[in-house]
């Protein structure tokens, strides 16, 4: 079996649940029928499998070395991604009249799921150079994409997001790098950036880094920021390099995980002059930066997912062969031993995990569904309306995953036991990863600022109640289905619980007490999207059944069936409880004042 | 501020909460007056911060490496512990007619926390040493203990207790190692034993392995096992070294965290005769073990309570003076960042931390402290309820802290944001030692299969309803007064949901169903008993406070009561909510068949 996709789910999710196929109904995507999906999908795998998985631990193991202002890292990371940029996996989100592949979200997340799930690390400077390239697409001039797009959709550059930099993390208003422009349409740039995942490899010749800056004259705070494009090497008009842009690499951050993505402080203008162009607009680099905000947090909670989902088809394998005790009605110690699978807390961790990892990929595919439809859906209301579901949910793509596949990492490993702690096998480095997905993209508190504040009270909570509505249509469907009518009354507490909160929250006047509820929120909110998802996975399921399948099909979907039961038993609840507690507006760390935590 | 220990929370838990002080008044441990504990306490924290702390990551990052059969590591651990060993930490709990310290288990524990605070992988040779030495010295002859335990004591020797095998990790009754009579009184050990923390190393002349192995008649299973002691190297009769005994070095795991401590696979009989020596009768391995069981496991739930405010110390240091953003209601981005002790949601990181740090440190020391009342209390009656109490909440001072302590690292990374993600901070590293807390010394599931088998199975509910009985009577005190009514009501639905949980298990007489609630009801039960010990703390604290303290003092005392009531609203309600789940005896998970998780 693979241990990095079950595509018999993956096509459950696309197919039977999402209906992907019916975005080859729309002209840009009619030759994404599901048999071109389906042979994309088997080259990604392939990819991740033969490529990327092999090498996830050696170059784990070989962090690299920052040796004379340079970079010293194992060629297999450079191999792997000449590999997906020649299979043309870097072009295949952007539209063809730009020379990309022109591939719906949907099928490039499931496909660059792949290939994360083996190899995270490695993968990350595609990720990366995707993002990059997409806000050249959207907001470069002709003359900054003929030098740096077809390069970048062609993996022979990568690129970068240098945003943070040591003293502004999540405060992005407070950045100090400057840029002053020279009078010819450049900007010299200078100061220094931190956390730039790729801001230096020993893989391509040059590296095209999206920097936010601030003009000589700029406004206090984020209204000031513009965004540049800062090349490592420059160039002239055609893009040849003429020379270096006088970028030092200060230092490589050593990480728990993730080993394999160099984590660069880099400094600009430093030894030399630093020349960048603007991207639009002064004043409006974190506006651009929000443009792809969506799809960027898509792809950290899905990455996430992606960990979970290895630890739990490694773990599950290794449940089914390794033995150890018996049950617990044989006190025969000479019987033979049982494969571990049969103990009921082994199968409560593989639930647990299978909850969580499926729940999150549907949620994650269910958000790129999104992208496409807010893109290309025919009807206007329908694209408008999946913009707003997809903004609300984008807190709860990037966090929900980056919380509970970490936890089904933890539960992977503690399958394995001591085995699993050690680093012959995957489930510590996946777990080493996956704990960087809760930091990156914003942290947990920024989503749930985000969700409560911009994506709820931005909208007087339109959003959010039209995904109530949709749950509710769920449940009305359910609920007289015998087969689902308990989850269905379980999902149904946890959206009244829901809609209780977030009436008390944004009704609310005082800022800081409705603000300080907003990261137990999420979570709570979180479970209930994941909860109607695993209900609308059951559906489907129980649907299918009802259609007597073949006894291999009818496992996989009674598997659904027991996942649903189990989110709705031991999950629900827990959010309806943490959604009690935000309903009732009281916050204990709100009423600690900070001098309460001396030692 | 210290990072390792907040002697402060300390002095409050031995002597304002548990009363250590009085143990004072019994003969044996008539010298440990409070003086004398602080000064023990002293000398603890003066090791832990000038000898442990500085190595630590030191001793991380060079792991140890196996070299033609032998390990080689660094210098720095083996120093360090002989400078505790020197201190006299080895002999701290040993009686005084045996040539030990004799101080009380609870003073121990909390004198050897700090040291493992600061580097739980060096501390833990002292750990096993302690371990095997106890064994020794219950159960060994006279003159296996001459030869022994004096060594071990002063740590010229290190211990080791060697179980596990390849194939039998949680199943030791399936162990295959054999100790053949040699007629002589020595028996000749075949066979590998996995996972030997400690097993070889470059510190000690020899290794005194306490080895778990079965006779050539033995029956099958748990009832076939002896316990031998098998030295590294053989001795004359005065304990002099005359030569190898032939255990083979057969290689080192490579662990995620906790690497200073060798874990090793060992051959022994293989390259020649390995002789040892049968500790107390033939049959009886695994009952001797349990004879320490309860102290190690205390042991690791301490540890895992260590790592834990390790990084809850560290954190808070961190939040104090890391500036970063603004107020909600500051839109000014020319005013000063504040420190993000200043943001709700670090805050409540903070006490997340802080109610399963100190929660779990009460937990470990009331349950040292009922080591001591079981061993030395006047009152036979005390001693017999002292060693019924500890019994039932072994599982839970061993799992709890394993589990809501390790979050409680993730808390403290998830704080630091980025820094907290590299090896330039402690926080990565606390986190890697600690994944190992829920594995080592009985799994999680075996920690729940324990407390609702054998500790509440065994005694039909007794110590239960004894320690139910002593919450509701914490609870008649509270609940009247008005600063704590408002916890005590949530404790009380706590403990009813307890109660009905424990009489619908109990009652269940499908034994299968019964211990498939067995995980799910030791987290919760474990959650009841830590938010009755911070009630019991917030009690403490309010009499305390109604004295009109100092305001350094009362500063102290309020942040107990926020921390007591961040875990009634925040945390007891989650327990309650899953004690519901076992109460109503279903189980999604027994009730999936192992097919269903076919990929």
């Amino acid at each position: 079996m693979s241990m990095i996709t079950d595509r018999r789910d993956l096509d459950f999710l696309l197919y039977e649940l999402l209906g992907a196929q019916e975005l080859a109904s729309r002209p840009r995507f009619a030759a994404f029928d599901r048999e071109a999906m389906g042979q994309i999908l088997d080259t990604a795998q392939a990819l991740a499998e033969d490529v990327f998985l092999p090498i996830a631990a050696e170059v784990d193991a070989q962090e690299p070395q920052f040796v004379d202002g340079r970079v010293v890292q194992p060629e297999a990371t450079g191999a792997a991604l000449r590999a997906y940029a020649d299979a043309g996996f870097f072009a295949l989100p952007f539209a063809e009249e730009d020379g990309g592949i022109g591939a719906p979200w949907t099928l490039y997340t499931a496909a660059s799921g792949m290939v994360v799930a083996a190899n995270t690390p490695v993968s990350n400077y595609a990720f990366l150079t995707i993002a990059a390239a997409n806000l050249l697409s959207a907001f470069g001039t002709e003359s900054q994409k003929a030098r740096f797009f077809p390069r970048m959709i062609a993996g022979e550059w990568f690129g970068t997001m240098c945003l943070s930099e040591p003293q502004a993390g999540s405060s992005l208003g407070d950045i100090r790098t400057r840029a002053v422009p020279k009078g010819d349409g450049t900007f010299a740039i200078t100061g220094s950036k931190m956390w730039i995942s790729g801001g230096e490899q020993a893989i391509t010749d040059n590296i095209v880094h999206m920097v936010l800056a601030k003009l000589p004259d700029a406004p206090a705070g984020s209204k000031g920021i513009s965004l540049f494009v800062v090349p490592k090497m420059r160039t002239d008009a055609d893009g040849t390099i003429t020379g270096p842009n006088n970028i030092a690499l200060a230092g490589l951050n050593h990480k728990l995980g993730q080993r394999a993505t160099t984590n660069c402080l880099l400094n600009f203008g430093e030894s030399g002059e630093t020349l960048g162009e603007m991207i639009g607009e002064p004043g409006r680099g974190l506006e651009y930066m929000f443009h792809m905000m969506n799809e960027a947090r898509i792809g950290v909670g899905h990455a996430a997912v992606m960990a979970g989902l290895h630890g739990y088809l490694y773990s599950t394998d290794y449940a089914r062969s390794r033995t150890q005790g018996r049950s617990l009605t044989d006190r025969d110690p000479a019987s033979p031993m049982v494969p571990i699978i049969e103990h009921t807390d082994v199968r409560r961790m593989l639930l647990q995990q299978k909850t969580s990892v499926e729940g999150g990929l549907a949620l994650s595919l269910y958000c790129s569904r999104l992208v496409d439809d807010a893109a290309s859906h025919p009807d206007e209301g329908a694209r408008k309306a999946a913009l707003s579901r997809l903004g609300l949910l984008t807190p709860v793509v990037k966090s929900w995953p980056s919380e509970h596949c970490l936890e089904a990492n933890k539960w992977a490993i503690q399958i394995l036991g001591g085995y699993g702690y050690t680093r012959d096998y995957p489930l510590e480095r996946l777990y080493r990863d996956n704990r960087l997905n809760h930091i990156h993209e914003g942290t947990f508190a920024i989503q749930g600022m985000d969700l409560l504040g911009r994506k709820i009270g931005g909208d007087q909570g339109a959003a959010l109640r039209a995904l109530i509505a949709e749950m509710r249509d769920t449940l009305s469907e359910a609920t007289p289905n015998a087969a689902l009518s308990a989850d269905a009354a379980a999902l149904a507490r946890a959206v009244d619980a829901l809609e209780a909160a977030a009436t008390a929250l944004t009704g609310c006047a005082d800022v800081a007490r409705r603000m300080a509820n907003a990261t137990v929120f999420l979570d709570a909110f979180g479970h209930v999207v994941i909860g109607w998802l695993w209900l609308r996975q059951a559906a489907v399921a129980q649907a299918a059944l009802a259609a007597g399948p073949a006894e291999t099909e009818a496992r996989f979907y009674r598997g659904k069936l027991q996942a649903c039961r189990y989110f709705s038993l031991h999950e629900l609840p827990l959010a309806v409880t943490r959604l009690a507690l935000c309903e009732s507006l009281q916050s204990v760390p709100l009423d600690t004042p900070a001098a309460l935590f001396d030692v």
